[in-house]
């Protein structure tokens, strides 16, 4: 293979209840990128569009990953990379994990395909921590496995993939704000009472449960956060009107993506799903601040080729 | 039906990673009861053996629950009432929910088996108040669905019955110790923090995902508690050596069963429960404190009946 074209989604963290360990996978909205084997050894960035990213080979995430995965397999080849952004970084969507995830699917297929999902996943976290300081793995690997992904420990790293009931639908508004990682960090409580964290692995054990069994009731019951929300909401303008009127128009459930602004809905069904989303787009018309929305099914593949010779 | 004989099992609740919201049903232990229908009205308690426990009608969680239900059904009979109970009081196996369970198990027939087992749940949860002070789910609900339970939510009260993977078996053995409840409860954290509760609930969700699919892998990888069991463990002497004798053995994990002293181990398969057995007796046999131990399937239909007319 000497030339690749990838779709790399986008990517819903947390999922409420599941606090950097659930994550899904988004099918309508990420990231384009192509990969093209080149006679010189190492990495360049020819063209990045849709975004005002850096081309520094070691700052840029994708670069970096593909440039650490050149060295791991001893290729020699070199890759020259182009990276179309569909969704704008800092919205709280994986914008970063996208890119380093999608770096890590495209080098690997040049280089012959030789690794795993679960390797692919540590080169896409070290584009993480190129991209924001901390290798995170809970949208690289939801971009990589796709559908609902769990991940179960950093130390060995093992991630579950989750199965995805067939109906669901994720609803989401980005706002147009900016919220710094370090504010969403920042009003993060350091402890939290341990009846509250019962709580929330019980919500988290339903919420998975749910996902096994199609029991959306379950799935709805389960989509509380009781711990992260309360804490970063009120950096999100207007964000329970856009709760109350997800809920209102028959979501199961809705929360911060990630540390936002993004806000997610996931609705059993297309219909609700517009109705939904008509929803939410009233609740926020009138409050001055611009914004995007999207509908889209739950990926269940992750990052897809889209073309390749 | 004039007459019932019931099994009310023994349950292990905590199960490591999920402090108060998960448990499951042993096989192997448990209390018998019998429900005869008398003319008079009102419960009585005719017989209890293998246990000093009281005849007070409204003290004994059993006779507590069957009145309550008695009451609730608006019965024209009364309900003569034996228990005996299969293991010991205090054990940390659930000895007050198998009571409190097989009374609302057993009333329920005689009345005409008219509640759900969320009903019946919440009648044995009377008697868990009546017997411990807390009306606590995890024992009732494994005793009552049997297999594994998730305590999803307490208000409303929400109960996931699980799945079993065939193989499991569960090894326990209960050092003749007393660990007051009120102990159990003092020595826990109010608060931890949040980068535990990450751990703790991404175990839970990858615990529960291993009983979705089988995977004793991921169940043995998720059967970790780095917050309740670190702070009761010291009550219970030589905890650590039954658990790495248990680990050394084959076992998929270890943990405290409830509050405790009971220690119980998960295992795949028979052969190698039957070694996780020995190899814990062992480590137990010179410590100069009785002991007793079992080895048991998971019970997956909860309370049975053994006879009735």
């Amino acid at each position: 293979m000497d030339y690749l074209k990838i779709f790399a989604p986008a990517t819903v963290a947390n999922v409420s209840c599941g606090f950097d360990s659930l994550g899904f996978a988004v099918d309508a909205v990420g990231d384009e990128m192509t990969f093209t084997k080149t006679a010189e050894k190492g990495v360049k960035i020819t063209n990045i569009t849709g975004a005002d990213l850096t081309y520094n080979i070691d700052e840029n995430a994708a670069s970096a990953v593909v440039k650490k995965i050149l060295k791991d397999a001893n290729a020699d080849f070199g890759i020259a990379l182009t990276i179309h952004k569909g969704f704008a970084p800092g919205s709280g969507l994986g914008s970063s994990a996208a890119s380093a995830a999608g770096a890590a699917f495209g080098a690997n297929q040049l280089v012959g395909n030789i690794y795993s999902d679960l390797e692919l996943t540590k080169f896409a976290m070290f584009g993480e921590e190129v991209a924001c300081g901390s290798a995170i793995a809970d949208n690289v690997s939801a971009a990589i496995y796709g559908g609902f992904v769990l991940v179960r420990s950093y130390d060995p790293l093992e991630i579950i993939k989750l199965p995805v009931p067939g109906e669901l639908r994720v609803v989401a508004i980005h706002p147009q704000i900016e919220i710094k990682t370090k504010d969403a960090r920042d009003v993060l409580p350091i402890e939290i009472p341990l009846k509250d964290a019962v709580t929330q692995w019980a919500n988290v054990g339903g919420l998975i449960s749910g996902l096994y069994t199609d029991n959306y009731n379950l799935i709805s019951n389960s989509l509380v956060d009781i711990i992260v929300e309360p804490a970063r909401k009120p950096l999100i303008p207007f964000f329970d009107d856009v709760k109350n009127a997800a809920i209102k128009a028959g979501a199961l459930g809705a929360g911060i993506s990630g540390s936002g602004p993004t806000i997610f809905a996931l609705c059993k069904g297309d219909e609700i799903a517009e109705k939904v989303y008509k929803s939410i787009k009233e609740s926020y018309q009138n409050t001055g601040i611009d914004f995007e929305m999207f509908i889209s099914k739950i990926n269940p593949e992750g990052i897809r080729i889209k073309n390749s010779y």
